[in-house]
């Protein structure tokens, strides 16, 4: 079968290494295998994670690196064995386009857990096999994907399509643990910091029933998280009011991208309740001190982004509660600029790219 | 009502600063109120936290410093209102001689975490107010003790009353994490540690039906590891074993008394699996990595002690499983020498005072 043409944008060496930023390429797609779907990319959020990976700052980067695992579009071709999709159906892409599938954590439907010899295969940049051999994958910077059947959501018709990319990242990347952490009607959960996850986790923590703070590191975010749906702000430099909040959530869920300090929040969280880091990927800034984790029984934990299940639950969640990320709809050849203003904390609250800027590029 | 002289062992300073050691000193209990009980100390457990206290560790020790909160004695007299002890009633006393009783943690059972202004009384060196006042209390290195019924224990009868003490505060420490982590007949138990603690936590999780591995920073312990019920032991410095023990367990109970590196041991747990340290109470060695938390949603946590119900039903579940703490008995003119072997490990695996000692004294 013929390979299908694509154009993309992506990095073709690291920004650090070389000042290079993300630039116009075209690439390859294969044809849809028998089980395997064919999707047109309509829009691609920007996620933090991009900016990480096409940087290197997990240092397991392959170049060319074409980012986007926030991915809406159009199934435009489906294989002979498809039975869920048909063409013409909205779809979306989220982090993982496939996984091992014979490993417990597969087996019990947590493929982002998936202990196979090289784990689930993310969207873009996977997978490597443990001997440095594998494929790289290109993601939703582009105008066409192939994904296997399995791994495609339905996005429902009442979602905004322009504004639905981030659920598939930003979205279940909160929404998991708030339902893995059992959150209730009446619970008090802490969302710290709101920037594309965090602007997710208080929508959803609201529409869950719970009564949702916001603690930043400025105040300068309190009219948003207010809209969001935020009863409280708080700001973590405000010691008082800090330590006027000790012991008062079942749930703290930490969305700060870098390194930093936990220990300031472990305070805060009741005995038995946990504390749960989703954005940061690496070493925290400074030793927890278990004398605080310890004294309440309190749980410092992690999660990743959400099964694919867990995708389709929160689609339908935001459908059904009419909640919405807050975007800034880029054109393509913006998206350097994009992820400068990203860094500057200049987003209100996630960019998502019109596809079509980069259709009509020659 | 008539003090009651009571002969006693305490630190009149910190060992630290002044090179003093514990000596011998007489002290006042005041005889029992309406809900309290004398008892008659026949036996006192040496705890970790006992040197931890008197060396000032914590920066909280009120000198003088009398230790120990692993008490078997008999009662000799009861208050006007005790209704479930009587004179020659064998009993014990842990860690706690009081709490608010009014907060959560107190109405919901789990007094250890009791939240009132200034927690739960200790057995000794306990409670300060927040401004610094307050009253200290003694442990259990002397002749007798007057502690309020419902924080007194029943020992069984079919313990022995030479071993029992330090089911009081290692017992609970351990099985209060292994009841709260839910452990099951087949699941995978590291104890990582083989003191006081762990060694007790081997005995608890293998009558729990768990599968107990031990792991040492030497393998000298090996074979007291697998006479106390352990399948496997791991040396941590050995590379390849710990490798191959990535995802292996369920929860793992770490009791190592002081700062240490977390990280070797967080790749250990599965998903979904617990890492809980009970022995040390300060900041860790190094930072932890959330990449390796987040990857399989694993969670850190600390356990203390255990609630009184849990120490009841420890003492119980020794009795009904033939569980007994493997200790030394020493004389109370010792302990200074204890402590000397506790640090350089030389115990196994607890020291217990034999009070008559001390009774012995003029």
């Amino acid at each position: 079968m013929e390979a299908i043409k694509t154009k993309a944008y992506g990095a073709k060496a690291s920004l650090i290494d070389s000042l290079s930023r993300l630039s116009r390429m075209d690439i390859e797609r294969s044809a849809p295998q028998a089980d395997e779907v064919q999707i047109d990319v309509l829009y691609c959020g920007v996620c933090h994670s991009d900016l990480h990976q096409v940087k290197n700052d997990w240092g397991n980067t392959i170049y060319p690196c074409v980012p986007g695992h926030e991915i809406v579009g159009r199934v435009v071709q489906v294989g002979s064995a498809v039975r869920t999709f048909n063409e013409g159906d909205l779809v979306g892409v989220g982090c993982m386009v496939d996984s091992c599938g014979q490993c417990h954590s597969c087996q019990e439907g947590t493929e982002q857990y998936c202990e196979g010899p090289v784990g689930w295969t993310a969207t873009y940049n996977g997978y490597m096999k443990p001997d440095g051999s594998g494929y790289n994958t290109f993601g939703g910077y582009s105008t066409t994907i192939v994904v296997k059947e399995s791994f495609v959501l339905r996005i429902p018709e009442a979602l905004d399509i322009k504004a639905a990319a981030p659920i598939l990242c930003a979205g279940v990347t909160t929404y998991s643990p708030l339902k893995h952490w059992n959150t209730q009607p009446g619970d008090k959960v802490a969302v710290v910091g709101l920037g594309g996850l965090g602007h997710m986790a208080v929508q959803l923590a609201k529409a869950m029933g719970a009564e949702v703070t916001v603690i930043s590191h400025t105040g300068d975010k309190k009219a948003d998280a207010e809209a969001l749906g935020a009863q409280t702000v708080i700001v973590s430099t405000d010691k008082e009011a800090m330590k006027a909040s000790e012991l008062a959530f079942d749930l703290i869920l930490i969305t700060i991208p870098d390194a930093f300090d936990i220990n300031p929040y472990v305070k805060l969280v009741k005995r038995d309740g946990a504390l749960v880091v989703v954005g940061m990927l690496g070493k925290f800034k400074s030793a927890s001190n278990n004398m605080e984790v310890a004294f309440h029984r309190r749980t410092l934990s992690g999660s990743l982004i959400g099964s694919i299940q867990e995708t389709q639950e929160v689609l339908d969640f935001c459908a059904e509660h009419a909640i919405a990320p807050d975007i800034e709809l880029i054109p393509i050849q913006d998206v350097n600029k994009a992820y400068d203003r990203m860094l500057d904390n200049d987003v209100r609250f996630r960019f998502v790219i019109d596809m079509q800027t980069l259709k009509d590029e020659n």
